[in-house]
Parts: structure tokens; sequence; C-alpha cells
């Protein structure tokens, strides 16, 4: 079966930390197909990037029917992760890519646009945290700055706390707290073997501790609860300096979000709408804006 | 000039994780000679370690004018940071060394022997943090989890958390500092490009910067007057708990205890006494008391 009969299709792609996704269009507005590559953080890794967007691409291609060949036909708005990075951001622009253009801006920039179908904000709260929002051209970016140095009440950043927490309440200079148990249960070690395994764990192995936290809050373990709202307080705050930019609506967004709301402040809360779509989506309309080219 | 008639020598090996030093005494307790070598954390690296314990010991023997050759006469006492964890004092137990008898424990363990010529409490403040006491052959170590997981009080903590306040300043999430100002300048960098730099940068390179943070302190900044407290309390409990054992005497070592100690609570900082000797005699002491040989 060949489609590729009109001349130009829309290619949305949002490339994260962990995955990369691959959405196809006619200009016309019609969903074509889509695809998923590995991982796309251009700050970590440019060349896997470029592969993880080829990888999503093609298997996009497939399902929509097409040739690897009509890849040249291809007018990408791609979103990705660390091209906020000023020297990331020109290095990936100078991608000999195969598209017929490209047009490249963060994936915060793609989420917002999806979320709201233009201007809004969004918070982030998957591994990471942080906050973005676009108001009239003008942006917005707070946080985002890695677990190490901040995305406060994101699962790498709830995970990190907890396992501080547990080595603490190892020396008797913490509080003692259900985490201990449930943190090295998880692990299969014991505090010391916890701390030898997660010195040089990345991000994504202090997220999938996240849970642990969760549950331990659920069942009132204070110490829980203090890392779950000294998180939710920062993203309340962040949401508060979202708010002062006058976006028309906020979204929360990313994997831990459910989990996260009924922590944030309630006045904050009670104002958080529901993603219209998905990044890929805002990555086709920021193509299209920079094309001058609107669906219908 | 041939020293080596005599059959045995004490070697004194203190390993940490920027430099080794090794110092080499006759059975009588004679000083013979020093010498110094890299990096010998066996956590992070036992090749290099054992690299760096070789390269120390060889110019030890040639300033106390012995042949290389005579490395197989020496009785070494080796203390080395990173083994407190099992599996590595394990694997550096398995070295094939050179040596006539070797007798491994940690670096804490070497300077708390050093600093009291026997048993005693030890809290160490430089790039890391960690606290340790030794009486009546029961040890007890606190803290010293790496500055991603701990480390309060120590400089690469400080310089840490100054980041971290300097990118929450710059999101007007925290309070404005004059570290934003400091740092800065030191980096050659705005807030942005402070965050690219450190992101990647070592546990020494966050030490280097602990020093603004003391600045800033003299100069009445709240914000590096908080870290610094944050950090001394933490400190200060870990003392108390040491206390806690019975130790006969309590020194506080490593590059940031003068700056630190005006930090810590008074009770405490009232009762901390001078080391008697460096780590490398404390290496000679746990040989001797393993050997049964003890100096005059």
């Amino acid at each position: 079966m060949m489609k590729n009969l009109s001349s130009e299709f829309f290619l949305g792609i949002d490339g994260g930390g962990t995955k990369c996704r691959a959405r196809i269009m006619t200009v016309q507005g019609k969903e074509l197909g889509i695809g998923l590559g590995g991982p796309a953080n251009a700050y970590q890794n440019l060349t896997q990037t470029q592969t993880s967007i080829l990888e999503a691409t093609l298997e996009a291609l497939k399902s929509a029917g097409l040739t690897a060949d009509s890849i040249t036909q291809m007018i990408a708005g791609v979103g990705l992760a660390g091209v906020n990075v000023p020297s990331v951001f020109a290095a990936m622009s100078h991608w000999q890519h195969p598209f017929k253009r490209m047009h490249l801006t963060t994936d915060l920039h793609i989420a917002c646009l999806g979320a709201h179908r233009g201007d809004g904000a969004v918070i982030v709260v998957g591994t990471g945290s942080c906050g973005y929002s676009m108001v009239d051209g003008k942006s917005l970016m707070l946080g985002g700055h890695g677990f190490l140095l901040g995305d406060k009440g994101s699962a790498a950043w709830i995970g990190l706390e907890a396992v501080k927490a547990v080595l603490l309440a190892m020396d008797h200079l913490g509080e003692q707290t259900s985490l201990s148990q449930l943190l090295c249960s998880d692990a299969d070690a014991n505090a010391m073997s916890l701390l030898e395994k997660m010195t040089h764990a990345r991000s994504s192995d202090y997220a999938q501790l996240a849970k642990h936290v969760l549950i331990a809050a659920d069942a009132n373990d204070m110490v829980a609860k203090r890392i779950l709202s000294e998180g939710a307080d920062y993203l309340s705050a962040l949401a508060a300096q979202l708010w002062a930019t006058h976006p028309k609506r906020m979204s929360l967004i990313g994997g831990m979000s459910a989990q996260i709301l009924p922590w944030l402040s309630s006045d904050i809360a009670s104002k958080i709408s529901t993603p219209m779509s998905q990044p890929e989506y805002g990555a086709i309309y920021f193509a299209q804006q920079k094309e001058k080219t609107f669906l219908p």
C-alpha cells in the first residue's frame, strides 16, 4: 500500500530521557501513524538522540504505510529534553537530518502546546520536575535542574530523599521510619548495601523508589509525609510563579502528576486543567506555527 | 647508603580520595622516610589505589635511603578510604602485594589511632564528612555516605547547597543571596551556565565552592549562614552520638575542620582535642597491634 502521493507530511517528535515518540499527520490533519524510539535527551547524548528520533520516525512511517524514503517529505516539529541549554540547542540544530525541514524546540514547549493547543503553563512531574509557561511569545522555565541540584517533588528527588532518610535513621541521626524496611526489602539489601547500591544509581533508579514513599505516607509515616510535603510545597510555589505570567490554563503532566496532586496546596490543585493533547501533537502544532500552515 | 640491614620495617599508608601518604619506621620506632602517591579510594578505583600505594612506598623507600627491593621487608599498616564496604575490603585483601605482610583497615580507623595513639573518636570534615569511634575493640562509623546522599557539613555538601540556593534564587523560588554573584564570578558563568558546569562536576569541584559560603556568611548572608548552621547541626548531632560510646578523646580532622568548628554547638566544640599524630602513624600503630610488636 503506497500512500506517499502528497508531497508533505507533518512529523511530531517528543524526545525525553527514557523514550522518544513520533506521530505523522497529513497537512490536512489526518492521523497516519505512530512510532517509538529510545532515549532522546540531547544534553545527555546527542548521537543517541538523533538515532532515537530516526528509529521512532521509521516506525511511524511503517505504521502509516509509508516507505522509509518518504522521510524526506516530513516537516518535523521536534521537542527535546536538554535543548534548553544553548550549546546543546546549537549542536542539535546542526544535525544533517533527513527531513524536508526541522523545527526544533524544547520538550516543555511542545508539552505546553499539546496540553493547551496554544499558550498556557505546564508543570512536569515525572522522573524530574520543572515548570514552563508560554504567554504571548514570552516563555518562562523554572526548575529542571536535575535531581542532584533540584527537581524537588519529582519521583527521583522523592526516592533520593527517602534513601537519605533511611541512612540518617540507620545512624540514629534522623527519625526512625518505615521507609527503612520498605527500601531495603525492595533492594533485597540492608541499609549498608542499599547505600552501596544507590551511590552510583541513576535518577531513574531513584524514581523507582518513590512508590514506597507514597505507601509509607498513606500509612502515616511522618518522614514520608515530610518528604512529600516538602516536594509539593516547592511545586506549589513554582505554580504560583507560573500563574504570575497569566497563562490561560495550567496542566500537571508526567508520571508522578496524579500521585503528587493531592499534596499540592488546594488553591493550586483546584486550578489544574486536564491536558488537551499529547506532546507529539504539540510538536506538530509547533511545526505548523513555524510553517504558518495551520490545520483547519 | 644502604640501611636495609635490619630484616623488618614498619610502613604506614594513609590512602584517601585525593592522595596517599607513606611513612617508614624501624621496628625500634625511628623515622626513616616519607612518600606521596596519587588517589587511593579503594571503592572508587582498586587498581589505581594499589598503584598509588606502591608509588608512595617507593618514594618513601628512596627518602629513607633504602633500595626498592627492600619493599619485601615492609610490614605494612594500610588505612584506605572505601574499604568500609565489605566487598571492597575483600577485593583489596586479595591484592598480591609486595610487602612482607599487609594489615588492612579503614582510613578512619588509622586516623583515630593516630589522633589518640589508641582508642578515641574522630570527626572528619574535608571534602566529605563522617564520624568514627573505637572504644575497647568496638567501632562505630557514622555518615560518610557521599555528597549525593549525605556528607552534611562537608566542603562538597556546602558547595552543593550553595549551587542549589543560587538556582532557587534564579527562579525566584528561594531567597536572594550574595552567593549568586560569588559563585558565578568564580565559575566565570551566569546562573544557567553555572548549572551546565556543575551538573557533571565531582565532589572535589563542589568542595572548591565552600570558601564562598564562608565568605558570604562572614558578610551576614542569611542563606550562607543557614547552610553552615544546617551542616554544623548535623556534625554536632553526630558528635553527640560518638560521645555516647564513651571515647576518652575526640578530634576534628580534615580540610574544613578549622572553618566549621566555630559553627558547632559550644558544648561539642569545647570538648574537641588536637590530634596527637598523623594518620600514617596510626597505620603503623595498627600494624604493630596486629603484629603484637609495640614500640618502646
